[in-house]
């Protein structure tokens, strides 16, 4: 496959789980000198890896909630408790996952999670979402 | 409810997942200076928060797989893909959460969960799992 | 013992090491969301783990000063300063474990950490504490 | 430009710089369950970010002995010592960014990193490399 | 050799790596307390291992790129971004090694790089550097 | 204070907490490459900040069992296991600051230090310690 294809459906697939405007407000922050890291991120993590059959993307989501807890980036957790809203999700689900940080990353990185889960909920809320 | 309820509950629950005679290994491996440990992972980890309603075992054991293996801890990560397989994970389910790994924590991180997933589908078809 | 039991002394012993209200405020910012979290922090956390015998509260402090450094939990470091102090730890104390910080996990640990301690310490002499 | 020509320029990088057999080994241990994963590898590892012009491969090898020493990943540090010799780095070399390891990650991290530099070194001592 | 000739030495590499004022402003935070580990980063960190020969101090730049993306200190980042840039780095260089940390420590971690690097190069820009 | 005074005085408390054929076969296992490594470690961390005053080297052990199990770095614990036993931490001392670990680390770290703690007690035991 072409990578700009994949670049392509790469792209489309972010916009539909992030929102077109917030997307493009990533991708400009980091500019020409962010360009190869944005095709990393366009082609081959969402144009590959999150295109691919095998698993639900509401699964997907789930995961991505452990997975960004446990590494420590509270900045790619928020986007993907995002994701995880727009995948289907509901907060209790988001919830039993940062249980399960508490009892296997520690109740800091838990601790962080909920705070800002619940930021991004209350944000949804008030923009009627 | 009473902690020995919680216990007893939670050592239930290890017991399906991982088999009796494995959960009996890792316990007795730790001794008596390994009780209170013990007692956070029966009576917290599997009675409290692994037997709370809100969301599939398969579900949880898909974050788990994600979670072990972000966290670096592969003989945590091994348990898990065995618990899984008990929950009703495939193969091809247990590797996009890998794929994912691969984006999010690094290629290293999932070379490695690769190698031990494989041994544990190896280790169960010998065992005509 | 009952969970409803141990969450009250955890919730009695965090109050005593970190003041009542920031105690609450920590519980309220999670709300409902974070209720089941709470539990785990009350009850099992200070409830069972820190209200054990076997170790002075100083002693643990300091521990927990070099393990939420080393994990790279700013906010939680912040907590267990307090705590530390509130256990009886002397700056001279806390800055002998930051320093093993220094050769342990690396400059870069400490150096934040020291930033936090110093901030935790000219808060409480600036509240006359 | 299509993925399977980023495949094959990626995995004759990976054979000049790691030996055919090795990189067939490593290949073979994953076997199907592995071909995504190694897909990743070859095709965007290797044939896009590894294959860019801007920096020399050698100052690439010097920056990976920091990371996977870094990122607790012993199995794959050992990989890029023999790519950072393939790449042309000197022991002094090695030796120097293991000693920034030891300060900016703590001397554990270097002292693990150094035993397995140390092995990579006598083994290729041994083959006549 | 005396430990105070290697922390004057070391205290004037830091200068001349980061500017006189941002090292003082650095020191002047940590005050007594964080006399101590100041002593550490001039008279050890500075003064010897980034004082030995053995490799150019533009291709330790490159290194600490990498190790200070990988331990997930953004603020310690910060500081190398400009230490690369006084020892000779490009910002093509610069964007080399990070899109190394996206294959090797995940895309969250190369984000958050990008982001602190382009602010640093701004800044330079706006300083007429 | 003269470089080479650190080193023999680090040297020396080297032996005392690990054993002198221990902490020779140590420093023999790196022999010439790790030479700045071993003067890294006994110059500056046991020279200096473990022959601090300030803090009873009871204390730090008792820290430096959090540190290193909350680094994942298990060898280094191992170590550090031993360290405690010779400044006089007792089974029970060791046992409560990795309770505290399976809290803020998550269980899996815990799980880890329980077992390598356990193989150097019975170690010990065996060797009439």
């Amino acid at each position: 496959m072409d990578t700009a294809a994949l670049y392509e459906r790469g792209l489309e697939l972010r916009r539909k789980l992030f929102g077109a405007d917030a997307v493009q407000r990533r991708m400009d922050a980091l500019g020409e000198f962010g360009a190869p890291l944005q095709h990393v991120i366009n082609a081959y993590v969402y144009g590959d890896v999150w295109s691919r059959p095998g698993l639900p993307n509401k699964s997907r989501s789930l995961a991505m909630l452990g997975i960004t807890a446990a590494i420590n980036r509270p900045q790619e957790f928020r986007v993907h408790v995002r994701g995880a809203i727009a995948n289907g999700c509901t907060q209790d689900e988001v919830r039993e996952v940062l249980l399960l940080v508490a009892m296997y990353c520690g109740v800091p990185a838990s601790i962080e999670a909920h705070r800002i889960a619940l930021e991004v909920f209350q944000e949804q809320a008030a923009a009627g979402g």
